[in-house]
């Protein structure tokens, strides 16, 4: 036989032992019911897109970042994220979609980079959007708030702020300050203002081409300050045009649309130095922080954009969408020791058969407890009766059930709680109503 | 702006339309959950690892059909079913796995072969696996079939026959007739018994080598008949030799302890003619056809083998296994008209404010249904209200709640069911209740 292959996977791919896995998958599942909820529809797309299709907006940093590759003269690419794919769904098949047309879609994406420690190269993200036909009524916007709103509490992970603002707002008040033709340049930087600090935000601005009233301008204009209300107050003071007006009226709406949507105001922060890095989101803006967990970064971001799928049809199809990637905010819960709020899983329970001729009798238990709907497995070994409650406790059941000849004879079944130790001997058709 | 890319996806990929996607997701659902039941544990596992790890066992007609390409110094290759990564990964972790090991893994995998119609390139497969530890008893292989069973009842798509077989009973037949050197040649010749017909396995089994005589010893062999202990009652008088007789002991264990465990024997039968073309299967196979659909070929097969690690790991690594072709299934129900089954989806509703200024009501009313988990969307557009209804409809939702001035007024929704037409108007707080 041939020398052993070293089993390995690639860095920056991921794959979980059991345990974690399935505290990955409550997350998962958390986030996916959450969407449900909402009225969202789950689409699956191909992993592998023409390179055509999926790169034709995609250039500079991006293509840099793609698995691409040629098969039977086809120029293959996997896909990076799971906007493009939805983009290209969309015109595909805008024909047979009801709009606004509201999916999630929860899925693995590739970047291709070169492997760097702690960056992944392979992970799921969990995406929300909702795409309008021509227009979309600004209320959804709202209603993504909301969405965000109860996917924190649904996960349960501590104290979080939804930080929202309007990049029409920044667009409009900009072009207000006669600096319209730098205005991606200086949300750019803005965008890094908790990154960078103050000063070297100024120093960005300047080389930028913003003179110093300009600068003291978009600073005092960031760094309006109160509640959500005094800070719609505040920016309804300040004339600055049309576009302006139109965005501080939008976040207003969003705001007090999405507390009356369920979500807590003290969870909800008008942030007038987000913007996102992004250069496609047009108006509302979100960002989610945890309380005490900033450097997690956003755990979910998103916003307005009003185009998606400009590339590949003439329709116009504004948007609105979130995402959560997952597979990093599992790695974050897990380096930080929080993945407590996720062990929300099903009982489980582990048949013991005390000897061999009691397999018959086993079969019977598990049998029963599976047709109630309950988690169960059973040990078929030869083993010693330690072996076997120890493989019980390995698995993490809640419950081994010992059937030795004892309980086949009284039709019973010997119920021990891996937790608390306690035992107690059970009636056969009684053990399922007792596990639950 | 550029020239538009038309949007489009590869050959023998696919992507469903939502109200499918709602389908597909309820096939697979049921298939986990009861994987669940049943005490497996779902991993997931990279899409990309190195080919030299994924491509150790491979060769001959599997390596052409790998999407395989360098990245960055890397020789890299696309999945292409689920069992090599469980190798890798057991084999990789086996220091933290906890033996036997029930996974289970519902994952995409992809196939580059040339495009043909009706060949899937990427497609779901549902797999579940029991690994041993150096061994691993009888009694896992009757878990499996009952495990088949329940997957069939669960998935209800009418009736259904589990055809089962040992491999060391035709390797023990074989041998005992001077035909082990060519057993595994004979045995994919049996396997086409009914695919071919009876002259052509007659003519290939010639070809093979075998004289009339073993030929038709095979055959009358393979045709033993009567009901499953007939078969055993059968098969134990003819003396073969060792391994034919632990062969016909294993069946006689799996078939007596699957029924035991649940599974009803009227859909479980012996079949002397299955063989499973793969290699590695050692023991127990199995097939199962849907009656009067025998044409969708097997929609779950599997069996037990010696060695799974073989590749990374001097350690003996035995299994059993099932696998479901979900995507295919899935195809094959559609074209069959066979997805009412299927539709066992959540009630879901959907909030109409009659008028633009009845948003912040209807946002009230969205809030309540959904704290109490129900699927709930809302329309916010300021379209007709003939226009609303149709969206209700469109979206398949079962209610259309709608909210006017009325409404308003007397804190109430009118629920409309959308199935029969019947609409009532409901106290709000009686909404949630109503719907269930």
């Amino acid at each position: 036989m041939a020398d052993k292959t070293t089993p390995r996977i690639l860095q920056g791919f991921c794959e979980l032992l059991p345990q974690d896995q399935l505290l990955f998958d409550s997350l998962t599942d958390k986030i996916n019911e959450t969407y449900k909820k909402y009225g969202f529809f789950s689409i699956d797309t191909p992993v592998l897109e023409f390179s055509e299709v999926l790169l034709a907006k995609a250039g500079g940093e991006t293509e840099k970042q793609i698995y691409r590759f040629n098969h039977y003269d086809n120029d293959l690419s996997m896909r990076f994220d799971l906007t493009v794919p939805l983009a290209r769904y969309v015109a595909q098949h805008s024909q047979d979609l009801v709009f606004p047309f509201k999916r999630s879609q929860n899925s693995k994406v590739f970047r291709g980079e070169r492997p760097q420690k702690g960056r992944f190269r392979e992970f799921y993200q969990c995406d929300a959007d909702v795409i309008g036909s021509e227009s979309l009524d600004i209320c959804y916007d709202a209603e993504m708030t909301s969405l965000i709103f109860d996917v924190m509490k649904t996960l349960d992970l501590g104290d979080f702020v939804i930080r929202i603002n309007n990049r029409k707002i920044l667009s409009g008040f900009f072009g207000y300050l006669g600096l319209s033709n730098k205005i991606t340049e200086i949300l750019r930087v803005i965008d890094k203002l908790e990154k960078m600090g103050l000063d070297k935000v100024k120093a960005e601005l300047k080389e930028v081409g913003a003179d110093d009233k300009q600068i003291s301008d978009i600073l005092d204009f960031v760094s309006i300050s109160g509640s959500n209300s005094d800070k719609i107050k505040a920016l309804k003071k300040i004339d600055a045009g049309e576009l302006y007006s139109l965005g501080v009226e939008e976040l207003d709406t969003v705001v007090t649309m999405a507390v009356q949507l369920g979500t807590d105001e003290k969870n909800l922060k008008i942030d007038l130095s987000i913007a996102r890095g992004l250069d496609y989101y047009t108006g509302t803006v979100y960002e989610t922080n945890l309380i005490g967990h900033e450097n997690f970064g956003s755990v979910c971001s998103g916003g307005r954009y009003d185009n998606l799928t400009g590339y590949y049809s003439d329709k116009v199809m504004p948007g609105v969408g979130i995402s959560i990637g997952t597979t990093r905010l599992f790695s974050l819960l897990k380096e930080n020791d929080m993945l407590g709020s996720l062990t929300k899983k099903e009982k489980s329970a582990v048949v013991l058969p005390m000897d061999n001729d009691r397999y018959a009798y086993a079969a019977k238990v598990v049998s029963e407890v599976r047709k109630a709907g309950i988690r169960c497995d059973v040990f078929w070994s030869d083993k010693s009766g330690k072996a076997k409650f120890k493989y019980a406790s390995r698995i993490e059941a809640d419950f081994a059930l010992a059937v030795g000849e004892t309980e086949e004879t009284n039709n019973t079944v010997t119920v021990k709680n891996l937790g608390t130790g306690e035992q107690e001997e059970v009636a056969l058709e009684k053990v399922a109503e007792y596990l639950r």
